[in-house]
């Protein structure tokens, strides 16, 4: 209801301020009896964390995982998984300049609207190191859905863009890269892009591109509750998304029903995937693939004109060490979410029949 | 779980297949108090009903809503809204052919394999028959948001696309033609296209943008429940959806920070609206807008291969009345769940302080 | 949230008032496949309906079930299950005279102060006549259910009670006396005392004692949603119920650890069985048992100073038909709810294993 | 689902075991703006505390609570609350003796049926010390309902029963002696009756009675979040609990309406409470009082007879440092749970009316 739950089953709730003692979460209905593998979440964590990589913020955050409860001897036991990442580098002295100043294009606004009162700290609640949660949980998720796979990668950076369809792609190409794009000749413009743009004390978007393999037939629920409804609000969750489609997209509204069908096999595979591995809001077995649009980031080191909260007109600069774009960083938030959506409905297929 | 609920507070759960009984639905968590319109909800079916002019399906449904409970002396109660819409044009052997096949881009071979039995009259749960009982609580969250204007038009149909930004629109066009566009003269381009996909025997896809309008300051939630994810989510969920932007959204992704904040006027205002109204998923009191994509209907009056549940591949064509285009129809359903999801934030905001 | 719904899975929301135009509800989260005995729930319905014995109110209520959705060709398809109850029987003239009167010990006061408007013909939302919805769904409950078997009977109706444990009582006689107690020498003394309270034009309380056998282990889950919470809960639900109690119950407070610890054989049952079939909150295979308080109905044939809602002391006697005594027809209530509850921990204990 | 929380939108969800590395929880749905005081939370927690007096258990835990989000400058913000309270007595090596055993009466045999695996180090997450999360949760919400007052005492250990109304004892006995019972007479008994107990090595069972006064009218949801019955399975979720009667409760069940019902006064109070303050699920603004029954504590310091793992017959006996009898500690956890629901009605309530 208040927000900081996802998922029906397989469920995680987060708490934490970007500069408050630490973040965490609990995640509920991990079934009992899963190894769990700490190094892959630690793996998902680094892939994650500021300052792996010349073309992202250079601030230093440990994002060390404690987990406190819920896994014994090395396996899951079927009670809540508590876990708490310290703030290591609370340094709240950087933020007392916006302590009273709204900055443009963020959450300040809205939520001395709302709750009449803010931790101005760095984004407070608003800010993208709640996502930090998302991947632990994700990780998690991945180990449950052993034979699932979920591969997301940056398709676009501001103009340019990766415009191959995925399967044309190399996925071992992501992790090569800084850039986690699946082309090595994209990967060095974009990478050249980026550091142009954080020269300019300016930031751009992106779009980050899931892949999700191997997909189980029958996942997802009817009507309001489809799959990929779900996979929308999880990845349209995650901050400066503005922008969500599956399978054909927005590409698709152009298309007429007799190209656009996916004709069946004699197997019940399909000769397209147009549909994007989901039908009425259910898994058929093919490839899910979706696109998901990141706005620019907001904090930008160049000076700007805001308000202050008594409504004077300020100038203010961006301080502190910030994405010049948040894409390459957001692609194992995008895994980990994806992954989140899955695992939610593949236990809750358990219940579908007698 | 079983996603035929949606909203947290201001709550619809719905039933029914499209050749059942009865469609119908309960509307939890409407104050007590309001005085309902039911001439207004009238209006709303009519919009969203077949036969309603010469481009849409001429199925003949009466859609008329039966209120059971909830409701007295013209006031809602607190208690729990019960409404039936009788399906009184159900004809079962009008479909005979397709039990055993597997329509292409339909739900019918997910529904088999998920539940190992599926109603293959219509698209039985799957058809779009069921946002018939989204529009008539969309209708009472309308009533309840008095001040809040919630208006959609068809923006693209195929390759024609109104490039104008809703600002340049006249928003009194769009009921006056039956393509439910924003401007005459792109209603007859639309209309003149639409009437020969169907002589075609074929459809086509289109957008749908939906604008809302005189929004209260402060609603939405942090982290999951974000107003955009939430929205996203209740767009994703109406058939045929492929994709969802909001506020400068895919185009967002080619721009810089530098040009895509948006700059506060003393007020509080902003000067431009790429945010779409939403700040960290939590209104700031500019106009929330955003596009939803609909794939072209999976129907068609053209002969196409597909295979029976035995996986011997036969050869069908679409029978009864379809759509050529959905987005026509689909406008009042785009209005109904975006003003679902405001009046649940618009309830949920009451606990935001003390 | 609004109350309407019960369960987590397998899943009851319910509407209607009491005088409106119909009843009913949705059931969730029925797992496909099952194959419905229509037969066995009007069974269920002829236990709590109005008239079927002398002691009982002689309202006239049909209680005819019409299910609209989510079973075909006889079988749950996994789609919500829409039912409709008509009233038949609404006559509000019956109950003009209290539309500005609060009866004592009703909900007329407490609806009218939370809502500001109230249903006034009988006792609207808050009647016992929403029960019968509860008593569909626990049908379909124990067919899902079938290696269950869910006993409840009359263990006391005033002073007298019925002081021996459920183990040596012949549950086959439950069915044979209207009072639906388990001894037929005891069925006679209470059948003579409920005419003669019903003489008295009053009415007296009384306790249903449930019995749940050939439990499967590990239902029920830890912390808050403890088996026998959730069936506290489910009990208290339903009207005049004051107090619950299971295995050693209230007289358990009396005992020593030492003499109250449940033995282990080595086969894994227990010597005696003070849990009650459950211990922290999961069934542990032996017999659940457990007590209902009810009240005396509020609801009698004598005259009764009260207050009319201008707050003026008035003066009114009961009219209609009414249990003298409840519990003979709640003990079909009492099935039901138990159902509900076993249905979904059932269903649930499917997710905590890998 | 998973059973971790508790609460509607006043939300507590927990997490951890006896003796891992901590416990914690969330707590969502606190609204903004309210300071908080944190002596308070700390006074709450030293009464549940192990080691406070001769007549408990001599564990020591510190329970210290570090709240680590949701709280800035003294003041809730409307984010989640999130905390943790370290287990800095982490003895595993105290229970490898029941690594292998089932104790009886403990949940330790459930666990291992429904997980296949169990956390056999204390109670793991069966283990009555998650109940101090809920005293923390229940200090914060007691806080927000500053004009509610929330009163447990002890009213009867094993035979000793004190058999007074509540309205004719004084609640500032209560602290004052260390069983927490009104009567300085009867704490004198109690005591003296539980230092024997503990002596014989075994332990008892009680009652406490909750009293809740000064409560808005209109709290409490209809039909199945009735007030009585989410109060219910609130205190039947805490460890030990079989009974919950509230009003008249258990005796209720003797009486006849002509005496039970509750007769209003001119300005809508009524006569006698035999209601317990609650009509038709929604609070009537009369005090609310019930009793919640405890079994003796399973844990005994004599020899019995159990199986392991494998089915063999052994002998075993309790070590560690157990309560001889839980009231007395109880107390603050009835407090707590009765909080968090009365907070969760009285903030849905503000969703009643238009």
């Amino acid at each position: 209801m208040a927000g900081n739950s996802f998922g029906n089953v397989f469920k995680l709730t987060t708490f934490g301020e970007s500069h408050g003692e630490a973040i965490g979460g609990i995640i509920e209905g991990c079934p009992a009896g899963l190894e769990v593998d700490m190094h892959a979440i630690l793996m998902e964590m680094q892939r994650r964390k500021p300052g792996q990589s010349a073309i992202v913020t250079q601030r230093k955050e440990e994002d060390e995982v404690q987990f406190l409860s819920g896994i014994f001897e090395g396996k899951t036991t079927g009670t809540p998984i508590g876990f708490v990442i310290q703030n290591t580098n609370q340094k709240s002295r950087d933020y007392s300049h916006i302590k009273d100043t709204y900055r443009p294009s963020h959450a300040d606004f809205t939520y001395d609207k709302k709750y009449g009162i803010r931790d101005y700290r760095g984004g407070g609640r608003s800010s993208a190191r709640e996502t930090a949660c998302r991947v632990v949980a994700g990780a998690l998720a991945k180990q449950l859905l052993k034979q699932i796979s979920i591969t997301a990668y940056v398709s676009a950076v501001g103009e340019l863009r990766l415009n191959k369809p995925y399967t044309d792609l190399d996925f071992s190409e992501i992790e090569k890269n800084p850039v986690r794009t699946a082309d090595a000749e994209m990967a060095k413009e974009m990478e050249h892009y980026i550091r142009q743009i954080r020269k300019e004390g300016d930031t751009v978007g992106g779009m980050i591109t899931c892949v999700i393999q191997n997909v189980p037939l029958g996942l997802g629920e009817p009507v309001f509750e489809k799959l990929h409804a779900q996979m929308g609000k999880a990845m349209l969750s995650i901050n400066a998304v503005k922008g969500f489609e599956y399978g054909s997209g927005f590409a698709g509204t152009r298309l007429k029903g007799s190209l656009h069908n996916d004709i069946f096999n004699e197997d019940g595979t399909t000769q397209t995937n147009n549909s994007g591995g989901v039908q009425g809001g259910i898994s058929n077995g093919a490839d899910i693939y979706f696109n998901v649009a990141f706005k620019p980031v907001a904090t930008i080191m160049q000076s700007q004109r805001t308000i202050d909260s008594e409504g004077n007109s300020v100038e203010m600069e961006g301080k502190g060490r910030h994405d010049p774009c948040v894409v390459p960083r957001a692609v194992p938030i995008v895994e980990a979410m994806a992954a989140l959506v899955m695992a939610d409905f593949w236990l809750l297929n358990r219940l579908s029949k007698i």
